[in-house]
C-alpha cells in the first residue's frame, strides 16, 4: 500500500482538469497547450547515489549522461523530439568545480545528441550525497503524442530491442530511442508506446491499465539481451526472468495493428484486461512485479 | 576561484548560441523561441536538507512550498505568469506515503495560487535525505520578459519590499511577487529585474555586471526589515549588513528611469561599474558578499 504506484494514483485522484493540460501525471510526459503555438512537453526524472548509480564506481560523466538519457527516453516514449532540459544538482560537498564541470559535461554531451541544449540549472552543495535532477521539454514537430493509452485488443506489441540484465552495465549508456519512436510515430498507426524503465511486466501492465486492456506475450518470441544470460549465473534466475522484470534497459514497447517499420513482435493485446505469458502453448498469469520503488 | 558563481561563469563560456534558445542560463529563466507560438520561459531550483529547511524542524507542506516558491518568484523576476511545474523528490527511505504527500499538497497548495499545477514529477525513496528538486514554465502573455541585463546609467533602483533577517522565519513562507511584476512589466518601462534571493548587494551586483553599469545605494532609503533588527540583537551585526546581504527575502529589485507604480527608491545605476554605498553623503565600496555557494 505504499508504493509509487499507490502514491501517483493518489496523485491522479489529486489532480484537477485544465484545458491548458492536456495529459497530466500518468505518461512519460504531460503535455501543454501552448497559447498559440505546439504542444509543449514536459518532464523530470532524477538519479539517486546508490539507488541509480554509484558514485565509488560511476564518473560523473556517465552518471549525468545517465540523468540525460532517462529524460531523453521519455521524450522518445511519446514520440516527441528533445527540445530542451534544466538540471539541479545537489553536491556533496567538498566534491569540488571539476566534479560539477564533468557532471555539465555530461549532460550536455548526452543532450548532444539530440539537440538538446542544457538550458538552465542550480547547484548547491550540501552534507549528503549526490542527486542530480534533470527536467526536459520536447516538442511533437508534426506528429500527435503518442501515449500509453491507446492500445486495442488484436494489436500487436512489439519491443525495439532486447532485454534483461542491464544493471551488468548497460543501465549506465544505454542509447535513448527517440529516432526509432520518430520513425515509429509518422506511420501514424501506433496506438500506445512506453520505455521500459521499470521493467517489461510492469511496463506493459500501465499500458493495459491505461488502455483498458490485457495483454499475451509469447515467451518464445521474448528477446533475451545476452547480459540476462550472463546475470542469470550469479542470480540463479532463468534469464526470461530478467528479461520480464529488470528495469533500466530503455527499449521501447509499443502496440500497433498494422505492421511496424521496425521492433520485434511478442504478443498480442487481449480485451480481458489480464496479463498473460504464453509458452508452447500453455498459459500462466504474468504478476508485473518489476521495480515499483517502495515509500 | 570555486564558488557557484564561477561555476556559472564557466557554465556560461561553454554553450553555444542557439536560434531556439533566446535567452541561456546567466538569468533567472531561460527563453525559448516555442515553434508558431509564445516563448517558453524553462528554469528549475532546488531546496535540500539542511541547506535551504530543517526536516526536523519544518513539515513537509511548508518544504515543499518553498520549493515551489522559489521556482515562481524567478518567474516573478522574468515577469513571466508561471503556467506549469514538474518536481522530483528524493525522499528518505521510511518517511512513508503520507510524508510524500503532503509534499505533493504543498507544492500544489504554492502552485494553485499563481494558477500553476503541478503537471508531472519522479519519487524515489533512498538512504539520504531530503531533497525536493522543482523545474518551472512561464509564459510571457503579452509582456516582454525582463532581464538583468537592461538597466542604464541615471535609472532609479527599486525594491518590492524591506530586507533582512528572513531566516527568523519568511524564508520559509514569503509570497513570490508574481503579481508586481506583471504590473511593472505593463508599463513597459522596467529596464532590469531580479528577485533576491541570494541577498540584496550580491543580486544588485548581477544586474550591474550583466548591464554592464554600476549602481550607488543610498543607506538611508533601504528598507530594513523588523526582522533584520531582530536578528541583529542576536548577531551583533548591524540591521543593515542584514538588510544588504541576507538571502532569501524574494522581493524584487529593479531598475527603471521612470517613475514605477510600486516598489521604493533606494539607490541610482551609474555608469562605472562599481557598487558604492552612500550614507550622509560618504561613499564606501559595497563588496556582494551575500550567499554564494561554494562547491
Amino acid at each position: 500500500m505504499s508504493s509509487e504506484s499507490d502514491f501517483l494514483d493518489w496523485i491522479r485522484s489529486q489532480q484537477s482538469s485544465s484545458a491548458f493540460v492536456t495529459l497530466a501525471a500518468g505518461d512519460d510526459l504531460a503535455a501543454l497547450n501552448w497559447p498559440g503555438g505546439e504542444l509543449v512537453m514536459v518532464g523530470c526524472d532524477q538519479v539517486l547515489d546508490g539507488v541509480h548509480f554509484d558514485s565509488s564506481k560511476h564518473t560523473p560523466r556517465e552518471i549525468a549522461r545517465k540523468a540525460m538519457n532517462r529524460n531523453l527516453s521519455d521524450c522518445a516514449a511519446m514520440a516527441c523530439l528533445p527540445a530542451a532540459a534544466t538540471a539541479t544538482v545537489a553536491l556533496p560537498r567538498g566534491a569540488g568545480i571539476e566534479y560539477a564541470k564533468e557532471l555539465y559535461l555530461g549532460l550536455r554531451e548526452a543532450g548532444e545528441v539530440f539537440n538538446c541544449p542544457i538550458v538552465g540549472g542550480d547547484t548547491a552543495s550540501w552534507e549528503g550525497k549526490l542527486v542530480l535532477s534533470v527536467s526536459i521539454l520536447g516538442r511533437m514537430d508534426g506528429v500527435a503524442p503518442i501515449t500509453r493509452g491507446g492500445a486495442k485488443a488484436g494489436d500487436g506489441i512489439f519491443v525495439t530491442g532486447s532485454l534483461g540484465g542491464s544493471i551488468l552495465g548497460r543501465h549506465m549508456n544505454f542509447t535513448p530511442r527517440v529516432h526509432e519512436a520518430r520513425v515509429l510515430a509518422e506511420t501514424g498507426t501506433i496506438t500506445s508506446m512506453i520505455d521500459i524503465s521499470d521493467g517489461l511486466a510492469i511496463d506493459l501492465s500501465r499500458i493495459c491499465r491505461q488502455s483498458a486492456v490485457g495483454a499475451m506475450i509469447d515467451v518464445s518470441l521474448i528477446p533475451v539481451h545476452p547480459d540476462a544470460v550472463a546475470l542469470s549465473k550469479e542470480s540463479k534466475k532463468p534469464p526470461l526472468e530478467h528479461a520480464l522484470h529488470d528495469g533500466e534497459d530503455h527499449e521501447l514497447l509499443f502496440t500497433t495493428s498494422a505492421r511496424p517499420p521496425l521492433g520485434r513482435r511478442i504478443g498480442s493485446i487481449t480485451a480481458d484486461r489480464s496479463l498473460v505469458l504464453s509458452e508452447n502453448g500453455k498459459q500462466q498469469p504474468l504478476s508485473p512485479k518489476g521495480w515499483d520503488h517502495s515509500l
